[in-house]
């Protein structure tokens, strides 16, 4: 491997700060932080990818633009409110949330970005918030990864945090760091399930490269998990790149750049993974592989079809492997296929040969679906191209805790 | 109306005999007759239309095949296995299913059409289904619909008929008749979802005309049912119309045309309804209307988000309304719409205002969701496009009910 994973969070490159503060946006939380600060007082270069949604949560449309300025410093994010459908005043606001950061760290306003997650379609406190915000420097720190990670939470069960170090040599021997936090697919009602990860890197390395670099990395990671096929008005991945490592500037195709892909693959891969295991109901993670389709697309769309489908999902939480539904699902995919050649792999035991049963024992395939983790495998025999999701399965208790206030 | 509901299902129209008979095709049932028939005596002319899964199950790709014939005289359908993902003896099963009538009626195989509901990637016991086919046509009658409603059933909990006499003329003043019997959403593992319909018709009406009928009729009902998003490997509809009003012959775009095609819709619509309502684990009956499309596949994909959406449906097993998902699933479905514009009513109470929160009382929005039956409006207000879709709850019971045996 070409990195280390080493403790630290979105904190462990250097020359980052991170807190968090509270508020109490979200009149149950009494007690926990609910606001997060990332800080560098260094220039930055920063990147970010947001929600395809159409609805786009008002801290979002601020961000995108401000992610556009040169040197960023800072990333403020709240829970307990989504700050989405809220109209002008929800732009207004995200502004103001901004703008007190700004105020609190002597930055210009579009040197900060915003992110919000919680209840849609109310208004942020935002008066309570801009007196939260004031105190938020002081509580920032070199090692305040961990409290940051706690703020975002909504209904997630656990802080999401991963740093990894990577060989690529900066000034005086060090390695250029890559850290993270992120939050999850709770989505007990009235929240969405937003995702939000923020990452740090001390890496020299440019804009463009890096805006490069996190889509990549989002499309293998973030872009393939599936809870329930919704996609957040909030979603956000957000980078920043303060230069502190000293390395030789990071340069597309060179092979130090290759190791910091990699890594970053790495890190937002497992984040990923942090995220679907911890999402509500959960008792099966699931990885879905499929192999020799005719297209990318193809691939994408037969994986994301049993991915999705419930009736798929429901079978696996009642430890069902039910092929006959997972033949269903790329069957009505989109995806090119030819049922007498599909071939379908239960953590590598042939559950379907030439889209019939195979010798499999019943017994064992139940057995693997059983587990709390297990890889579905499907081989359509149509090409060469191949996708992987990485999804769950439909609990009750999923239901339940989406089922409202 | 230019029709009336009358009783006798699939044999109110002249000349149309059905009836069932028990086989015994799933161990576990003991008793329920298992295979039904549908026998017209008289030529008719045939239409169907199939599931458009690629993985096609093998009295499917039979029944492709025979409808063509110009002169179908029998429908027969078994419960209890599908006779799908079984490979080259399954069409083999099919086609005997097909003879074994045939015989049994003196026709040709091409002149009978097959369909099969159950358990999949399991061969048909075919040996004691011939038998039991071979005793079907003495068990056939005018009066035989409920009977043949019900052999089809698999976890249906009811029988699904309804017939209607329409403002045509035939000879001696008596009027043309449509009837129809149907078996819908049950989910229960390891059944598919499979939605099977046999219609019949006494009208004059070519073939070409009849397929025209059924494909808008069914385009506008059973293309518009949705529970879970999965679409089965054994859909059918079939139609058949053997001419015995003595109408003037149908001819299209004419008065009588209209009457004929408003009748059947009347007739798909209704069936369609009775498979949701019938759906397992439902508690909820939801129509969900988009207006203001800027085109009609606008309006169809956000009328699918919303209706597809695990979290708008577990939000209304909960009794809320939760209009933040509502306007998630709309962003997300890739239809064209500025949220600042959308307007959503709960049984005509204004929800959503210009993307934002209305007036009226949440209470008042929460009553409405509570009821098992309500429908939400949607206006885009970025054309004139429309479509509507029928769909439900996401309950408890339903994961229950497929997660396995």
């Amino acid at each position: 491997m070409p990195y280390i994973e080493i403790p630290g969070g979105v904190t462990a490159a250097r020359g980052f700060l991170a807190g968090s503060a509270y508020c109490g946006i979200k009149a149950s939380n009494k007690d926990r932080p609910d606001i997060a600060l990332i800080h560098s007082p260094q220039p930055t270069v920063a990147a970010g990818t947001f929600t395809t949604n159409r609805v786009k949560a008002a801290p979002v449309r601020v961000s995108i633009m401000n992610v556009r300025s040169p040197d960023v410093r800072a990333i403020v994010a709240n829970a307990g409110n989504a700050n989405a459908c809220t109209g002008v005043r929800g732009i207004e606001d995200a502004k103001a949330m901004a703008a007190a950061t700004a105020a609190a760290l002597n930055l210009r306003d579009r040197q900060v970005l915003v992110c919000s997650t919680g209840r849609i379609g109310v208004p942020l406190p935002i008066d309570k918030m801009r007196e939260t915000i004031a105190k938020l420097p002081a509580e920032c720190s070199a090692t305040g990864s961990l409290a940051a990670a706690e703020a975002i939470m909504t209904s997630d069960t656990k802080p999401k945090e991963i740093a990894v170090e990577c060989e690529i040599e900066g000034t005086d021997g060090s390695r250029v760091r890559i850290g993270g936090i992120a939050k999850g697919a709770g989505m007990i009602d009235p929240n969405m399930a937003t995702m939000l990860c923020f990452i740090t890197t001390d890496a020299v390395i440019e804009k463009k490269l890096l805006e490069r670099a996190l889509s990549v990395s989002v499309e293998q990671s973030f872009n393939r998990i599936t809870i329930d096929g919704d996609m957040s008005t909030n979603d956000t991945v957000l980078m920043l790149a303060n230069g502190l490592a000293g390395n030789k500037p990071l340069r597309y195709g060179s092979p130090a750049f290759k190791v910091f892909q990699r890594s970053l693959d790495h890190l937002t891969k497992n984040l990923a993974r942090l995220i679907v295991e911890d999402g509500e109901g959960v008792t099966k993670f699931v990885e879905v592989h499929v192999h020799g389709a005719a297209s990318l697309t193809d691939a994408r769309r037969a994986a994301e079809a049993v991915a999705n489908s419930n009736l798929v999902k429901c079978a696996w939480f009642g430890n069902d492997p039910n092929w006959g539904r997972l033949m269903d699902a790329i069957g009505y995919s989109g995806a090119r296929m030819r049922e007498e050649l599909v071939d379908i792999y239960y953590d590598g035991f042939l559950g379907v040969k030439g889209g019939m049963a195979s010798k499999t024992p019943f017994a064992k395939l139940q057995e693997i679906v059983s587990a709390p983790r297990f890889s579905i495998t499907i081989d359509l025999h149509a090409g060469t191209s191949e996708y992987s999701v990485y999804t769950t399965d439909l609990s009750v208790d999923y239901v339940k805790l989406n089922m409202g206030e």
